[in-house]
């Protein structure tokens, strides 16, 4: 069910026994040794992280940069290729938690396989939200979590690497520097050797493999289609509202949505109105982006029509309250005629 | 809770979001620089295993070796100190799963403490059914798994750092390798700072809430008693099956009981028959041990008198059946007389 979901045919597709930052730290240090070149895009708290991970095992990092809120320019990926033609790995985000942009990736998947760099890609926001599509990407290695769009308890974090990858695995001179995640090792364990690695968290394994049961159930075609229409309701209510989506428009995921703070609205008074009176929590702005905007996630379960409405409907309140508008109702409308129209 | 269990005051004591071996490598990994010498003692799998995690991590790896089914002489570990007055860590499993040893501490800890040399113990198999001194024995670093003697899902690695540990890891010229695993900045997660590190496995933190919870429940001192009586009966029937414990005298720890496989006994054949016919799992020997020794697990809800009657009882009628004995009932007598003896 993983490797449907991923969008692959990898053999080596398997959940890592950790929450998702573990997917990534797993996906990054079986194939990086000590002066490998790692470009790695960044645009957001996760490509920041994921920078800090590369560079740990030993990698040179080659930073490609744009600011918080924008998407990767493919050009500029291709450019940190053409100027670093041995790069072991390009590394990039498909949907970034800290900033709401989802990352086209045709463009920068051809330009890493025609220089034969290794395209690891971050799914934790997007796998089972939005389509990921790894083999026909030509992404090597990528990895998501549970807690996200598949709707299941944080405990392990989805990975697939392809024979390319795990052939640069093999070919290292040093050992994985850590043991816990080291797949070459993990696989024989996964495999029919059964060579005993580590004690798997199994009840994690049992609760992955009814949430893959659910999306299955519903239909990936589905999924997605609801993910899309609930986050085209959220964006009716918010522009309604007078507020604006924060993510540059065409590079929005539909599973974490980002709004900007308007100029006179109290970022902290509206969250703390909303959770406590409303019991609705959503995140704050993280990094660059505190106080600047608000992040709302839709993912798995959560993104349906109750949570919208029950949102938009209590932001209107606060909003009035607050002294923000004398109009309410329109916001709470605007939601509503989007799921009308998608039945008509 | 926690604090509690390992005997330690230790303001960072929490669980590593991974099964035990992640306990392992965070143990080590916030440590140990590129360089350091690290003495690890070794008289089973994960004593190997931990020389292996040391080793990657760049340590210059000691080994003090006694054969699999002993514990380590204190004088041994001595020695080595001796002869690396400059080592900063000696790591040593307290409960060696492969085996059945349980190693006596308190002259291994006075060794370190006298030479300043952190002491790591493994107390993946010990914690939660024999006592764990952590402050006594002077032990820097601990860790421990879930799913041994807490009877919790595998998920989550107790850890426990003192602060001369913190210091050692606060000192480090580079950054911990692992950024998962890296604990000075998951002290500010989990302090009061509130830094965003990873997600934690949440449904893993309340199961182990619970699990301790039941555990100072029963109470340490019965529990470790309920847990010394389960493996004195399971012994004084494995002897009136004429069969004779594996781990040496003296040092065997009752979580984990080895049984030495005699002469005409087929090993497979029986464990076969077991799980087939009884629907009772014990364990093959591990690496050396293989086709030697049968390993028993008596730990946490396990260790009762259901489980150790059942078993000799499953035992007697096996033998029986492959013609390893004549007598049928005397052992399962052995096992119930210990068991009314507590009593009277």
């Amino acid at each position: 069910m993983l490797r449907d979901l991923f969008g692959t045919k990898n053999r080596v597709t398997f959940p890592v026994s950790g929450t998702g930052s573990a997917g990534m730290e797993a996906a990054v240090c079986n194939v990086i040794e000590p002066g490998d070149k790692a470009i790695i895009c960044i645009n957001g708290v996760f490509g920041t992280r994921m920078a800090d991970v590369a560079d740990r095992y030993g990698a040179e990092v080659i930073l490609v940069e744009v600011p918080w809120g924008q998407p990767i320019d493919p050009a500029d990926v291709k450019k940190a290729l053409d100027a670093n033609p041995d790069a072991t790995l390009v590394g990039i985000v498909h949907a970034e938690t800290s900033t709401g942009v989802l990352q086209p990736m045709e463009e920068i998947g051809a330009a890493c396989q025609s220089h034969g760099a290794l395209l690891l890609l971050d799914c934790v926001t997007s796998l089972g939200g939005v389509p990921v599509e790894v083999d026909k990407w030509g992404v090597e290695i990528a990895y998501s979590g549970t807690q996200k769009c598949l709707s299941c308890p944080p405990g392990l974090a989805p990975l697939t690497m392809s024979e390319r990858a795990l052939g640069k695995m093999r070919e290292r001179k040093d050992k994985v520097k850590s043991w816990y995640f080291d797949v070459s090792m993990i696989e024989k364990y996964w495999g029919s050797d059964r060579s005993y690695h580590h004690t798997g968290p199994i009840t994690m394994n049992y609760a992955i493999r009814e949430a893959l049961r659910l999306v299955f159930e519903e239909g990936l075609k589905n999924r997605f289609a609801r993910h899309a229409l609930a986050c085209k309701a959220l964006q009716a209510g918010i522009e309604a509202l007078g507020l604006s989506m924060f993510a540059q428009e065409g590079a929005r995921t539909p599973t974490l949505n980002t709004v900007a703070i308007g100029g006179n609205i109290d970022d902290a008074e509206v969250r703390k109105a909303l959770l406590h009176d409303f019991d609705i929590e959503i995140g704050g702005g993280l990094g660059p982006v505190a106080g600047k905007a608000w992040r709302i996630g839709l993912m798995g379960h959560g993104a349906q029509q109750a949570n919208v409405t029950y949102l938009i409907s209590a932001l209107e309140v606060i909003f009035k309250k607050l002294g923000y508008t004398d109009r309410v109702g329109d916001a709470s409308a605007a939601a509503t005629r989007v799921y009308a129209e998608a039945i008509a």
